[in-house]
């Protein structure tokens, strides 16, 4: 496990992201993890910031909801499968980590754990969170919600950002 | 002039970025530049985003709320003096342009200039916005907002994103 600093990532890093990375969170007894291709990086109020971007009719939205972190996992190795398999199941119909034989490991700071894969871990507390308002939507992004379920914004302090190799 | 892909920037982005780059914003007859330290960058809604936040006091938030677009310029060269001016004065009292003998080129693609500076220009299409609900602040950033003048959101649509060599 190596740290990386967040704010000096590899150029290849959006390319992995945008190919599909991992939100993983915690509330209490309920934990899920999702698919996603989406996300930004970069500084806010002081701090480093990582943003994910969530659906209301998600299972991982209820969760974050209630949540006060997250982790996005960026994989390097092949998780095509995993990718595939939860970005189109949800978590409310079955237990994914199970169904793909993803295993977790405790987050160092965060209560949401990290799924233990080859990858850049990102551990993020919520600082601020903003449901998109659809009256200030822009035409060009309307197509994206032909059923209006809008995303929510959620900005997370980056805490810790580390490379794990080896699984 | 060379067509950087900002999804690959390179690592020093952040690091220049937090050191001081230049917001510049023309709505109609009234243009400004201001200085900013913070700035996002990713992917979301399918488009490569660049984020900055404007408190709603800035003269610059008064430009930005009429403009559709936006420019940041991370200058590679040493541009501390009309940073430190940038960032201090307001363009309500001042042309900080003539002050500072910053000259603008036009933008490719935006209705705002950049700067005609060495270093990296972003040019944005202002997509979506959204204003800092303090009801859901995070106690830990209440100190940053004593005047309650909070920031505003802005999610540009990276439309151009080059290297500037040569001033």
């Amino acid at each position: 496990m190596k740290s990386v600093n967040p704010l000096a990532l590899p150029e290849s890093f959006f390319s992995q992201l945008t190919e599909g990375a991992f939100l993983t969170v915690r509330a209490g007894a309920s934990l899920n993890t999702m698919t996603i291709g989406w996300g930004m990086i970069g500084v806010a109020w002081e701090r480093p910031i990582f943003t994910v971007l969530v659906r209301d009719s998600r299972h991982t939205y209820s969760i974050m909801e209630r949540a006060v972190d997250f982790t996005v996992t960026v994989p390097t190795g092949d998780m095509n499968d995993a990718l595939a398999f939860c970005g189109t199941r949800s978590g409310r119909d079955l237990d994914k980590f199970e169904a793909c034989g993803l295993k977790t490991k405790p987050g160092l700071r965060t209560a949401s754990p990290v799924l233990d894969v080859w990858g850049v871990q990102l551990e993020c507390r919520i600082l601020y969170k903003t449901p998109m308002d659809p009256s200030g939507l822009d035409p060009a992004l309307s197509a994206l919600y032909p059923k209006h379920d809008y995303h929510t914004l959620y900005f997370g302090e980056i805490l810790e950002c580390y490379e794990q190799e080896g699984r």
